[in-house]
């Protein structure tokens, strides 16, 4: 008689967390599990979050402002310009982490029943976030033997229905590590352009790009109404717990879309605002030492990696993810065999099945994500484990 | 060509603020501006929020469990038990803030296009929470002159339409100040399991009860299925900031669906949550000592308002608010009035249209929502100066 709603009952559970029981499991048989499921980075917090935290002035921990604490958004306009991006005051919008900047993001964009465009494998939260909102995620394929690249242009326009609202791309991309080249930027701006279409770019990761330059949207020609970035402080401050995140656009009616929206959940956090500020000034040595330790990691990785037979996966360009095939019969099993009937030494390795990264049925079954969010020794470590447990996995796939 | 969503077309500003920048100009004017509009208590939250705050253990800000951090729900558990609620971890599911707690009820309740009942007066957020979950809000009216009292069950029962999926309750209420009584708690439980109508309880003022004791929609039998209770440590706590709330249900469906909406944004602030442990086991004292001083407001305001001649209100019986009638033409252009063109010794008074709390068009024109967050000196300082302004008022209505 009492029937949930069609998205409480369908909105799946987090493929990155699922796991978690059997780790919980394994760690009560003594196992030592190294966790590279879940973006959660292992570096410290930087202490002036601490000591900002400690130094909280009010006698009354009140509401902030529904678009951010003034400073804090000067903060953040300070930051995007260390970054060359010129950002006003009125085009920021701080959120309650990036989860709340897309979900934001795709509330104004479209309709319940509406359809926005993403790359698949993508991150699956979008995909439950839009679920929240009534909408559907559409996907257009990318491809691990070239490294995620996108499509052609007239693939990705093909993919556009009269139902689509939104592009949402992530750059550096979480989860295959790809950073989108300027012609790629070029290309998806065009498609916006031509097609009236937003772009809702998530560049969560902007400071995660071991090769190349990053590149953000934020300097397209002709995106002033289309573009919405997504952004969160929790990957490049190690600060995940604190909640904030913002959103970047020049589109004044999505301002004050935003703003109101703002004010129906009151205000983001007090607190985690007044502790991260500092962190906003943090100077360019803070993300050399941050940025050279994920290369490093990512370097250490992608070797180890791919030493092991049967093992395909390419040298990402940035973020700290990496989507590998491995020579199983189904990932899902493979993860949950290591957890619960594996260990190496001591040690196992949590890893994240790829499915849950992909919406076409049947994709991404033999992928996992390994997230290099611990040391080079730890790393190296796991990689070892991961080697033993390929050759005694009882559905190992292909001969090695 | 690139059209916003409807309901980011529609969401209304919040009728709480959007006085803001006339306050900010009274204030730039050197007017000493009474701010009773907003529901942001200025009672000192209890420093043992900021001894934690200074002694987080832990290097590395992490994502907390998205369910909430074990101690939390820990805490919250006891509180309840101090409230005589009997109440399980599973039915537990922390959240950022009471208005995400009600955010999670209505999606979880209803589809796009479906409907949710409330009583009119309202708290505003909710027609602008379900409007992002593209849910229609339909009001049953309350009125001034029998203190708010619920309709009867058979005009309750008449507002419900095929498509009603569940009722909204605010006990006590916000903005009217009205508690709930048992009969009224037994109508509407035998309402909603009549109906199959799920029951969304927003008891944050649990405490904020001054003439008889709480009645908490957990006691009722029948509703296992059926109950949401929404929460908040916002203002038992004076902890608005801290973006902390909880949302209860013995429905197992619903504890799965909560938890994977909570997966979907990962997890309420990590730093909050501990910062704000020990307030969950504050003992009677602490209570004693805010209610009284509520209560002591309460008082003084009712008694204030009730000399003043053409101004109707009744003594509410709970929370911190009071709606109260004006001699005025449109307490909007009034409440602009005061903060724009008046000021009684130096000092003005903000307080919040009545009309945002009404859906239904030409209801609440002539009410306004005090809040009674400050000291009874600086309450009995804006009734002064509210009855001056009423006297000076271009827009007085009716002889006095």
């Amino acid at each position: 008689m009492l029937k949930l709603s069609r998205r409480a009952q369908r909105i799946p559970a987090s493929p990155i967390r699922k796991l978690h029981p059997l780790a919980e499991a394994a760690r009560g048989r003594g196992v030592d599990v190294i966790n590279l499921n879940i973006g959660q980075p292992d570096l410290p917090t930087p202490p002036e979050f601490f000591d900002a935290a400690a130094r909280f002035g009010s006698p009354v921990l009140a509401y902030s402002p529904s678009q951010g604490i003034p400073a804090f958004i000067d903060g953040l306009i300070y930051y995007y310009a260390q970054n060359g991006m010129t950002v006003r005051p009125e085009e920021v919008m701080v959120t309650i982490g990036g989860s709340e900047a897309i979900t934001m993001a795709l509330l104004c964009c479209a309709n319940p029943g509406d359809h926005v465009l993403t790359f698949e494998p993508f991150y699956t939260n979008y995909y439950s976030l839009a679920m929240m909102a009534g909408i559907q995620v559409d996907v257009c394929p990318t491809r691990i033997e070239n490294g995620f690249r996108l499509p052609s242009q007239r693939t990705i326009s093909k993919a556009i229905t009269p139902k689509t609202r939104a592009i949402i791309a992530c750059n550096p991309s979480n989860p295959t590590g790809a950073v989108l080249t300027p012609d790629e930027i070029e290309g998806l701006r065009r498609i916006a352009r031509s097609k009236g279409l937003f772009i809702i770019a998530d560049e969560v990761y902007r400071e995660f790009c071991y090769d190349s330059p990053f590149n953000s949207f934020w300097h397209c020609e002709g995106l002033e109404d289309h573009l919405i970035i997504a952004d969160s402080l929790s990957k490049r401050f190690s600060a995940c717990g604190a909640r904030l995140g913002s959103l970047l656009t020049r589109n004044k009616g999505l301002q004050q879309a935003f703003l109101r929206f703002g004010q129906a959940r009151l205000s983001a956090g007090t607190f985690d605002q007044h502790a991260a500020l500092p962190l906003l000034r943090l100077g360019r040595d803070y993300y050399d030492r941050v940025v050279g330790e994920y290369r490093k990691r990512r370097d250490t990785l992608v070797e180890a990696l791919q030493m092991i037979p049967g093992v395909r996966c390419q040298k990402p360009e940035g973020a700290f993810y990496l989507l590998v095939d491995l020579p199983v019969d189904d990932s899902d099993k493979f993860c949950a065999w290591m957890l619960s009937d594996f260990s190496h030494e001591g040690a196992t390795v949590m890893l994240a099945p790829a499915n849950g990264f992909y919406a076409t049925p049947g994709k991404g079954l033999t992928e996992v994500r390994i997230a290099y969010i611990v040391n080079t020794d730890r790393l190296r470590q796991g990689v070892r484990a991961l080697q033993v447990a390929l050759a005694q996995y009882p559905g190992r796939r292909g001969g090695a």
